[in-house]
């Protein structure tokens, strides 16, 4: 229901942009609430409930529990939210978001199937006609009934799909899919669309370090990578022809299904025991949007986003609580800090020095920190509703391919997947991570081991029959990194699993050394003197000291 | 006919690589000369001349010539194919290369028609049926009374595509092409295989300065990028099924045609003054196959590959105009060096030092030179007729996507493609080549601006009718360059236009300026001695002396 989520997103979105104490947090609906709604619907299905009054007494119930929560002052405990937790959780997600995008387009090869082993030289001979079913089951027959059709009547050879379908005909021939007939080139034509996305979108990104035009060109480039792509594969798309699927946008602003209104009952159909018994799926709910509000307001929070304004945990917690009610009493979707849109949003937002040399990475100066994009995001997200002629030419294939690299590029930042990388790399060509000066490698593997664990576990869970327990499993990872104080030390810690920026730990690590050096230096100042160093410094065979301090001078 | 370039490369290579001079040239029918054939079998379609005799008498013409060049010494003309000459022969190669395998892949598009504007819809009732003509032509109606074919006792419709067309029958529905059935989904599977054979062998090729697995695995996957990537490609397609169009390999040995033996007569059944005539284009193939062979020698006998042994130019010649007056009476394609297989061959031949820091250029050591490479080519090409299970296996788009990836990989070491690159980059962004050091941008582009109009012009006249002075034309070339002795001073041409590596260059330059530095800094040795210096680089706001420094460690 596209109407529903963008009525929510768009209200929810500029109500917490407005209030909220940080709105550099994106709200959206996230992989694990959605995870939880599949299957209180499942619950739902199989118990005959309403869902949607269920639901409604959930959000109620999880709505005042965070209230509860934020008077409490249970977001102080955000402090046991450390990095480790942190960066399992948005791993997972983004993990989540890769998943989807490959799994949404694999799943276009049941919409549009392909004839794998067809031979060209029968092409004349293959067809997928409409015939009227040899055995028609009694559901079938009693439509027919129900719906005046003289099944003798039709000339089925000559009916298209959707007319065939809707006649309850079966397809037969040797052109035909399971279910239909098979689709020629779509489904390829998806897979070049999405691939492509997602490599120009990275390249176009990446075009901001390239050596090519002067610095306001590439930066536009690179600001608009995602934005240029998105038109160029449009149009390329449009060139081409091929009927891929494209993004489907409501045309009246009404709700998606007939039999429901802008209002929710919270009991309507369910017994009034329901409305009590909601307690305990609420409960969990609650510990899933608090866990994933907090992260993701941790993770943006960050010291090594350089903020300059206070975090407001306690407000943030507030309105998505109000809002929660309000979306559940409307039957809209819920929405909490969405983990990959807020990495994007504050990525976007980074000021960075004009490199001047190419190739050079720009340095990190701070983040814009305003309410002014979050906001246009979501009053832009509402008026999207008024340019469904534009947006219904973006094909499908093309979002996921954009979904595919905010995950991939959302993962970079992750120090997990660098600590993950180092099990391939030989020592010598580990690159220079704080942590590595000062814990062996063993424990930096052993560290890395287990939170690999944990999210092997979380996401065997996700996909069990035992999901519904997902959010206390979130919850159990900050008792892990607690247990984890026992095997290692406290020093290890606060290198592998400290939220201290890496650049501003290894500055201060460098200037030690310096320090050091400098002693030596000073020690023995002959040395210097002499034009012997100078011809040491051209040698490249030996330890490369110019190399080692231009590090120091990067840092 | 692959079953005569298969035995000609073979038969050629083999004596080239066992008694020429210069054995790290790979021979192969080269563009420039094929374009000649081609140009020459239309003039003879149109003067209904055989052609084959014709071409043997003009084959064993420009034999003659060419010993006759070798005997005069003509090869030391070389000394005028400088740099400029032999990049831009160079580029034109590399950009036919690139232009045919993008040309073949879209004409895989009349190959195999897509129905560009199809409605899935529609698709119960898309066919494509083979129908007998509506009104036959006279060549069909004799066609059909010479082979005794009964018409009307044929059950059109069941025919498949190439019974139809072999029974002179036509194509009638909405789903057919203008030759034919259209093909669903094998041309789009195409342009799949072709851009991942490029983007997967350009990947695999750069595995080799990743930072993951020890240097071996890095390098051993480096060397064999190719082939890896040529039986990954195998092994999806095979996967997949979609009929791709697959390599053709002969099954037993003769000539393709029937009509001919292994041996052509230089007279035949063309009249006997043709053999005078053919000296005439015989002149314009013997300035081709000695440019052509000459440029190719110069660019592997560069200093910059730092060759131990000597080369031998007049030997070179001498086995190729042998061994093209055979072919040409076998009626075997000719053979000369080719440029881009050759480049491609001393690339894979190179020592480089041992990259120990990840990121870091390897250092180029020099060339493995020896016979053995280069005979085994030809000898596993010559076996490669006994390997055609599994040769047939392999798609050509696979192969189209290698000739690209060489195409583009062999354009990356012409300084031609650096300079044509700098019209792009503002100053302060050019990398630091010798030549920008000494030569002022203005006269730069205007060498490159040169060179490119000479490009430009190569192909136009290549393209249009005048082809047939293509060979005329590349020799022009070396007189252009000359012309150029009086636009620009010999100190300029000398660094935009000499053989001497560029690195050698910079090396002495570097050691200049160094010594220069060296005298500064012995002048005042008290700034040395403070502990300020030390801050100075550790601020990497000034200027960054230690970037400098490590740059002129690396040359």
């Amino acid at each position: 229901s596209a109407m529903e989520s963008l009525l929510g997103a768009s209200m929810t979105g500029v109500v917490y942009s407005l209030f909220a104490g940080q709105p550099l947090t994106i709200l959206g609906s996230t992989g694990p609430v959605l995870v939880f709604e599949k299957i209180l619907y499942k619950f739902c299905k199989e118990y005959r409930l309403s869902y949607l009054s269920l639901r409604t007494c959930i959000g109620l119930w999880t709505a005042f529990f965070c209230v509860l929560l934020v008077a409490t002052d249970a977001s102080s405990l955000v402090c046991y939210i450390t990095r480790f937790t942190e960066e399992a959780f948005a791993s997972l997600i983004c993990i989540i978001f890769i998943y989807e995008a490959l799994e949404k387009l694999s799943h276009l090869r049941e919409t549009f199937p392909v004839h794998m082993h067809s031979k060209l030289d029968l092409l004349t001979i293959y067809y997928c006609k409409c015939e009227p079913p040899a055995h028609p089951s009694n559901e079938t027959l009693r439509f027919w009934r129900s719906n005046g059709i003289d099944v003798s009547g039709i000339t089925w050879g000559n009916l298209t799909v959707t007319e065939c379908r809707s006649l309850h005909g079966e397809f037969h021939g040797p052109a035909c899919g399971h279910n239909g007939p098979y689709a020629p080139n779509v489904l390829f034509w998806c897979c070049i669309l999405f691939f492509s996305t997602f490599v120009l979108s990275s390249l176009l990104k990446k075009f901001k370090t390239s050596r090519y035009f002067p610095t306001r060109v590439r930066s536009t480039v690179s600001d608009f990578a995602v934005f240029l792509t998105i038109v160029i594969m449009v149009l390329i798309d449009l060139g081409i022809g091929i009927p891929s699927p494209k993004l489907h946008v409501p045309h009246v602003f009404k709700p998606t299904r007939d039999d429901r209104g802008w209002l929710i009952s919270p009991i309507g159909p369910n017994p009034w025991w329901t409305v009590l018994a909601a307690l305990i799926p609420a409960l969990l709910c609650t510990i899933l949007i608090f866990m994933d509000q907090q992260i993701t307001a941790v993770i943006v929070n960050r010291k090594e986003h350089r903020l300059k304004k206070g975090c407001g945990y306690h407000l943030d917690l507030l309105m998505v609580a109000v809002m929660l009610g309000v979306c559940s009493v409307m039957g809209l979707p819920w929405f909490v800090a969405a983990t990959v849109l807020s990495i994007t949003h504050v990525n976007s937002l980074k000021v960075e020095s004009d490199c001047s040399a190419p190739g050079e990475q720009p340095k990190f100066l701070g983040i814009r920190e305003q309410r002014v994009t979050g906001l246009m995001i979501f009053v832009l997200m509402g008026c999207s509703v008024f340019f469904t002629s534009v947006l219904k030419f973006i094909p499908m294939p093309v979002l996921y391919g954009v979904f595919l690299y905010m995950g991939v590029s959302s993962l970079r930042g992750i120090q997990f997947f660098d600590r993950l990388k180092l099990f391939w790399m030989p020592a010598k060509h580990q690159p220079d991570f704080i942590y590595l000066r000062h814990v062996p490698l063993r424990k930096v593997h052993l560290f890395t081991l287990i939170q690999l664990l944990c999210l092997v576990l979380l996401w065997a869970i996700k996909a069990s029959r035992a999901a519904i327990i997902f959010p206390m499993m979130v919850l159990a990872l900050v008792f892990v990194r607690k247990v984890m104080d026992f095997c290692f030390s406290k020093r290890e810690l606060s290198f592998l699993d400290d939220l201290m920026p890496e650049s501003k730990k290894k500055k201060l690590d460098d200037a030690k050394n310096e320090a050091k050096e400098e002693e030596l230096k000073l020690g023995k100042p002959s040395r210097v003197d002499t034009p012997k160093p100078s011809s040491d410094r051209a040698d490249p065979s030996e330890i490369n000291i110019s190399d080692e301090m231009s590090k120091t001078t990067v840092w």
